[in-house]
């Protein structure tokens, strides 16, 4: 009996060492206990404890949507925003909007206004980036924001440099107003950007 | 002494099955054995067998650098481009001139032409982009294009769509000449390009 039942846990074992040698080659070793697990991904943006937003960082590397261009000289020298505005969004949201042409709850995107530095080029007469002037943020967010309409905020560090580092949200009548009655699409001027209307070709 | 054997087997059985349930909770599942191995890294760009360049892919997710615009009405009706120019970089090569101020080999920069859409907007008059109109790319490679001054190859896959799939080498007269001459920092036109004169103040 003694002999037999070992025979068998032998037979047994032996199956268990040859399947254990199989799944050692058809699963991944685990990842090393000592590792920390994986970190979040870090947030797009980031509040003061008092609400203001704190300068964003790494936005020249997001996705570019368009430069709309409103010069002084087209303008009796007093446009809202002499500058070019390069505007750009933030490659999740992107994402999103690619799959949806909707704005997630989320997304941020930014208008980084530059200046017009020259007016002739070898290219021809036109209108030259000049420098880095200003930057305006405006972030969806249907829970901090649910008292702004269609839940969408905005800020501006400024529009010449040293720029703030954190920023106040500013009054409904300041941005939101003008893109509220305006822009055709949830508060984004997309007509201007032709990124996105590539992008998301239905949500025209 | 079959049944001996048989209850051998099944406590072998009993115990792979537990260390079987053990090992599904330590270890990943393995990837389908049909998944392909990690593929390396796309190539930025990609050549026909006779050397034209096909058309890239995924630069609107690249770095935008800046965007001249030098319109018709400013230049006689006949600007050579009339439309905006918006500049992209390939993020390897922006991280490289981040740190050094050069243009790597390989450096790949992308002119994508919109066309001027309408010249008034809620923001003011000014100009405004509309719809992609061409696609021209330039690429520092000093084996593949030892022999083109500055190593710099120009493509041009047009100025209206439909656009080329695959264009071919422009003669250097058409372009290189132009950049050779006037452009201040190996051929491009950086001093229109906050981006890349703001993450290489040095190679001002």
């Amino acid at each position: 009996m003694l002999g037999s039942s070992r025979s068998g846990l032998i037979a047994g074992a032996a199956i268990l060492v040859g399947i254990a040698g199989l799944s050692y080659l058809l699963v991944r070793p685990a990842a090393p206990t000592t590792a920390a697990p994986p970190a979040a991904p870090a947030a797009l943006v980031e509040f003061t404890s008092d609400g203001k937003l704190k300068q964003p960082v790494g936005y020249r590397q997001w996705i570019y949507v368009g430069t709309p261009l409103t010069p002084n000289d087209l303008n009796n020298g007093a446009a809202g925003f002499p500058e070019f505005h390069a505007v750009y969004i933030d490659p999740e949201s992107f994402a999103h909007y690619k799959k949806t042409g909707e704005f997630r709850d989320g997304t941020v995107m930014i208008k980084e206004l530059i200046s017009v530095g020259s007016r002739e080029a070898p290219s021809g007469k036109g209108y030259f980036m000049g420098d880095f002037r200003g930057l305006d943020v405006t972030i969806k967010d249907s829970k901090r924001f649910k008292d702004e309409p269609g839940f969408w905020a905005y800020f501006s560090f400024g529009h010449h440099y040293p720029l703030l580092t954190e920023a106040p949200k500013n009054p409904v009548s300041a941005c939101n107003k003008c893109h509220e009655e305006n822009a055709k699409t949830d508060w984004v001027f997309s007509r201007y950007y032709p990124v996105l209307r590539a992008a998301a070709p239905h949500s025209k």
